[in-house]
C-alpha cells in the first residue's frame, strides 16, 4: 500500500488560468475505464518538456519532441492501456492520427497537438478505439478537472498524484497545479512516469526549457522504483501566462526564486508520491548522499543504494542489514572513494564509520529505526560540499506479485 | 528450486595432483554446520586471482591481494557465516590472525596463506570460533575432498557447485577441477562468489595472471541474479606443476589451447551453476548479444536486459512481455544504437525487428518459448561483428522472501 499517501482532495488541485482538462473512456484495456485525458491550453501558451532516453522511445515521445519544435501547443491528449511503444512506423502514424483528431475537434493543425501514451509495449495503439472517445473527452473540458485527469492517467498507480502550489510574483499571485502517474519502470532519466505541471505564470519561451529540465532535475530526476527507465516518461511545463505578471525572463531575481519554489515544491511532491506508490511499496525511503566532490557521484551512490534488490528487500524486511548499504556505495562506481573516510546514518543513528560499523551503533537502535515506514539513510562522503536526495521504495512481495501479473 | 541442476557426483570432481582439501565445523552461525575450508597445495604451485572491484572490499580480499604478490602460496582457508567486509581495521587483523593460525599448522609464512570469507557483512569475524577449528580441517586434508568442500563453502545456495575436465597437454594428462559458491549479490566485477579452480598443469608464473583474467571475463564475470557486486568476490586459478607437462609459458599454441578450453569449460559451467541456483530461481536465462561493434557494448545491452527486475518478474511468469525485453536494451546506454536495425530472439522465434513487434510473431509462439525452464534471448545489433553471452535467472517472490529474511 503506498506509504503515507492519500490522493489529493479534489478542491485543493487549483485551478490554473488557462488550462481546462476532459476525461472520457475508449475502453482501451477495460471497458469503462476513464482512459482518455485532454487538455487544452489557452492560446500565448508556452510549453516544454523533457523526455526519456530510452534508445526505444515510443512514438508519442518522437511526435511530442517533433511538435515542441517551433509549434504552438494547443491541446495535450493522453492515453493509458497502451504505450504505443516498440511499435516502429506503424505507432508514429497512428500517434499521428491520433493527434490530427484532437487538431480538427480544437480547430488546429496537427502539430499543434502533443500525445502521450502510457501502458504496455509492443500492442499496437487502438486508434479504433481512441478517436471516437475524442468527442466525449472535448465535451467534459472543465478547468476544474485535475483530480479527475490524476485519475484517469493512472496505470498500476493505486493513489492519485496531484499538487498545487501559490506564489506570489511581481504583485501578481500565480497558480502552479501538477499531476503525475507512475508507478513502474521508475528511474531517470525519466522515471517511468508522466507529469504535468501547469502555471498561470507569464514565462519566456527562451526560459521555458532551461527551467524544465532544472525543475525535473531536482524532483522526477531523483526517483527510482526499479531502476528500469521507460520508453515512455514525459515531464511537460506548462505555462499559460494568463496571472498578468511581468514575463519572467531570465532564471535571476525575486521572480524567478519565487517560481522555482513553487514548481520544485509541486514537482517534489509528485516525484515523492510516486516513490510513496511505488510497485508494492511498504517503506519510503530517502537517500541523502552530502559532501561530495559533484552532484553526479552523489546521485550515483545514492542511486546504487535506492536500486540495490538486496538493499530494498533488507529494508521491506525491517532488518537494519546495513553491511547491504556499504556494499552498495562500495560497488557504486566512483573509483577513487575512501570508504575509510565515509560516514553512514540510518535515521539519526550514526551506523557506519571508519571503514566499518560505528562502535557506538547497536543493533537495537537499528531495528528501531527500520520499523518506521519512512527512513531516511544518509552518507557523508567527506570530499566535498555537494549534495544529493534520491527518493525510492523497498521491495516487496506484492512487487513481483504486480510484474508477474500486469498481463494478466 | 535450481535450474536443471544437482550437486556434482562426488566421484566425478577429480583430484588434482598437489592439492589437498580438509572440512572442519566452527559453528560461526550455525552449531555443526561444516564452515570452514582448508586447501592445500604442493612447494611450487602457482597461484593468481581476480577480486571484487567494489571499494569496500573485505578485509580477506584485501590481503588476498597483498600475499599474492610475490609470495608463493601455500594455503588457502574459507569460511562461511561472515563476510568480514566493513570491519575497518579490526577486520583486517583478524584475517590475518586467521592466517598466522593457518601458516603456524603448515609452517609457512603468514603470507603464504590466502584467506576468503563468506556471509553476512559489518559483523566482527569471530576468531574465536574459526582459530580453534583450523587443527580439525589439517587432520581432514586429503585429495578427494572437492565435494566436501563445495558443499562446506555454500551460503544461500541451494546445490554444491563443482566441475572437473581431463585435457591432453603435450603428451601428459591434465586434470581441471573447480568448485564456487553463489547465490546472492551476484553481479560481477565479480560476481558475489568464491570460485577455485586448480590445475596439475604446469604453467608459467608470469601467465597465470593474465590467464586467471581471460578465464573469468568468458564465466564469472558473465553472470547476474540481481545486480548487486559483493564486496567479497574472488576467483582464485591454481598450478600445481604435478602433471609433468612441460611448463606453458604463453598465451599461444595447441597446448594453451587445450588448457584454455579445459579451464574455459570449468569456469563457464561453475558460472552458469551460479545462475541456475541464483536465489528464488525457476528458470535460466542466456542473453546473447551480437554484431556489436566492441564486446563492451554487447555486454552492456545483455546486462540491461539481465538486471531487468521487469524482464526478470516476466520470465518468472511465463509472460512474454517482449516489451520489457526492448526497454531494456533501449535503456542500457548505448547512445547511438539504431533500434530500427536491431532483432531480437525469444528461443528461435523472431520476436522484433523494424524497431517494433516482427509482423511473423504471435503471443502463442512466445508463450510457448516462456514455459520452458531455460530460455535464450537473442539480440542481433547489427552494427559490427562482436558477440557476448550473459547467463542470469529469472526473479521470483522467493527471491525477495530469501533476502529479507536472510538475517533472521
Amino acid at each position: 500500500m503506498p506509504v503515507n499517501l492519500a490522493a489529493p482532495d479534489p478542491a485543493s488541485l487549483l485551478p490554473v488560468a488557462g488550462v481546462r482538462l476532459g476525461i472520457a473512456s475508449a475502453g482501451i484495456k477495460k471497458p469503462g475505464r476513464r482512459d482518455i485525458t485532454l487538455i487544452e491550453l489557452a492560446p500565448g501558451s508556452h510549453v516544454a518538456g523533457v523526455f526519456t532516453q530510452n534508445r526505444f522511445c515510443a512514438a508519442p515521445v518522437t511526435l511530442c519532441k517533433q511538435h515542441l519544435h517551433g509549434n504552438e501547443i494547443r491541446a495535450l491528449v493522453i492515453n493509458t492501456g497502451n504505450a504505443n511503444a516498440g511499435t516502429g512506423e506503424e505507432g508514429l502514424s497512428r500517434a499521428r492520427q491520433t493527434c490530427a483528431a484532437v487538431a480538427q475537434l480544437f480547430g488546429c493543425a496537427t502539430e499543434n497537438v502533443l500525445p502521450f501514451s502510457t501502458g504496455v509495449i509492443l500492442e499496437p495503439l487502438p486508434i479504433d478505439k481512441i478517436l471516437p472517445a475524442l468527442p466525449a473527452a472535448q465535451a467534459d473540458l472543465a478547468p476544474g478537472h485535475w483530480s479527475e485527469a490524476a485519475h484517469a492517467i493512472m496505470t498500476t498507480d493505486i493513489v492519485a498524484k496531484g499538487a498545487s502550489r501559490k506564489a506570489q510574483i511581481g504583485g501578481k499571485t500565480v497558480t502552479v497545479t501538477g499531476i503525475a502517474k507512475g508507478s513502474g519502470m521508475i528511474h531517470p532519466n525519466m522515471a517511468t512516469m508522466l507529469g504535468y505541471v501547469a502555471t498561470d505564470a507569464a514565462i519566456a519561451p527562451a526560459l521555458m526549457q532551461q527551467l524544465v529540465k532544472e525543475v525535473a532535475d531536482v524532483s522526477f530526476n531523483c526517483v527510482t522504483v526499479d531502476g528500469d527507465t521507460s520508453t515512455n516518461d514525459s515531464f511537460i511545463l506548462i505555462a499559460t501566462g494568463q496571472a498578468g505578471n511581468a514575463q519572467i525572463a531570465d532564471a535571476a531575481g525575486t521572480d524567478y526564486a519565487a517560481l522555482r519554489t513553487a514548481l520544485d515544491e509541486v514537482a517534489i511532491e509528485l516525484a515523492q508520491a510516486m516513490a510513496r506508490d511505488g510497485e508494492g511499496a511498504t517503506k519510503f525511503m530517502t537517500i541523502n548522499v552530502a559532501g561530495g566532490r559533484d552532484r553526479a557521484e552523489c546521485k550515483q551512490i545514492a542511486y546504487a543504494i535506492a536500486r540495490s534488490p538486496l538493499v530494498k528487500t533488507a529494508f521491506f524486511a525491517s532488518d537494519p542489514n546495513l553491511g547491504r548499504i556499504l556494499a552498495a556505495i562500495g560497488y557504486a562506481g566512483v573509483g577513487d572513494l575512501d570508504v575509510n573516510a565515509l560516514k553512514v546514518w540510518l535515521g539519526d543513528v550514526l551506523v557506519a564509520e571508519n571503514g566499518g560499523r560505528a562502535a557506538s551503533y547497536t543493533e537495537a537502535q537499528g531495528a528501531a529505526v527500520m520499523k518506521e515506514a519512512e527512513i531516511t539513510v544518509r552518507v557523508a562522503l567527506n570530499r566535498g560540499s555537494v549534495d544529493a536526495t534520491v527518493w525510492t521504495c523497498d521491495f516487496s512481495y506484492d512487487y513481483v506479485k504486480i510484474n508477474a501479473e500486469y498481463r494478466t
